[in-house]
């Protein structure tokens, strides 16, 4: 089964999931169109099978950051590179998820955007205990600064290229160090809208 | 042709660009099939028009950040700020960018990846900026930190939702707030390295 998700993934990846056909993907396997059929039974079963699976293997990052001993931004720091990471070695899967949801059916949609919420309130779990560590600006929203963190993560789908210049894990450290500077305070010298500081505008200073 | 234009965006968007037809576009305008091709001779032309109106408008954003009277991140916050108020207020528009572009003839798509590139060089070129001034990190890769802030603001388009409990303005002042603080440095205690000093597990603080 293993290989028939990757390959519909590709195909789907390539052709769109809407525009692909069962036919292209027992083609790509050297299969026959019935073969295909003895494993699954539609072509939303491979779309759901495919996002699933991530989703399950995405479950490791969480576990990872959970075995660090240190604190939430150290914690933050694992989580970031490790989804990053993985990210960089799930590209064509990563696209999918982003692109075809939509097209799954509504019972399976909600399975996966419950994975999904799950894997999200991870990290805006470990923001909040981060700011009561004393250690993230309390002036944070997590739930946006969750939305920030994943949005520089998962766009690298779009650019990223694998065995490209630049190595996943230089640029998993590289965006760690970011979001790690980016959500640091420190307890003992935060003024409530410090961070604002640079605001130049009229204006732009306002919640 | 703005109508025609704001109409077959939406098909796009809600269908999938490869399989909305000319017809349902027609069809969302009112339109018989045949005045449509008044407007446009094909659905490529429609797309292509698309993102080029929105690559002509965003460039307001640059207008915006440069006529700041600042340092590079009091003009980095202003340009963030804008993108992101851009992005939200175009959701449907950046979705079909982010998905669709590579539905372009090859000349076209050329057209608008230089557009784009111009656009992400205004950004990397003001983090250089901020690192010759002294505020920005010399630590930082200012092509990656520029992927990274991209990212996080395109990112909205697939959570943001207008007229949500969030205005677009928040969630831009957050965000910069993050970015701000996630590039800034002073020259007068930076050591090369220190932005690493949370890494947690062994091998992580190589890059």
């Amino acid at each position: 089964l293993r290989e028939v998700l990757d390959a519909a993934a590709l195909v789907f990846y390539e052709r769109g999931y809407e525009s692909a056909s069962i036919q292209d993907i027992a083609e790509s396997l050297g299969m026959l169109k019935g073969s295909l059929y003895y494993y699954i039974e539609s072509k939303e079963d491979l779309l759901f099978h495919i996002l699933e699976d991530a989703h399950d293997q995405a479950r490791e990052n969480i576990a990872r950051a959970k075995a660090v001993e240190g604190d939430a931004l150290q914690r933050i720091r694992a989580f970031v590179t490790a989804h990053l990471v993985f990210n960089a070695s799930n590209i064509i899967r990563m696209g999918i998820a982003f692109h075809d949801l939509r097209s799954l059916s509504e019972d399976r949609r909600r399975l996966i955007i419950e994975a999904r919420d799950e894997y999200d309130e991870f990290l805006r779990k470990l923001i909040r205990d981060g700011q009561k560590e004393g250690i993230i600006c309390p002036d944070i929203d997590p739930r946006l600064a969750g939305f920030a963190t994943f949005g520089m993560t998962n766009w690298i789908y779009q650019w990223y290229q694998p065995g490209g210049k630049t190595a996943a894990k230089s640029i998993a450290n590289e965006f760690a160090d970011i979001i790690v500077a980016g959500l640091a305070c420190d307890r003992a010298t935060h003024v409530p809208g410090h961070r604002r500081r640079f605001a130049a505008l009229p204006g732009e200073a306002e919640r």
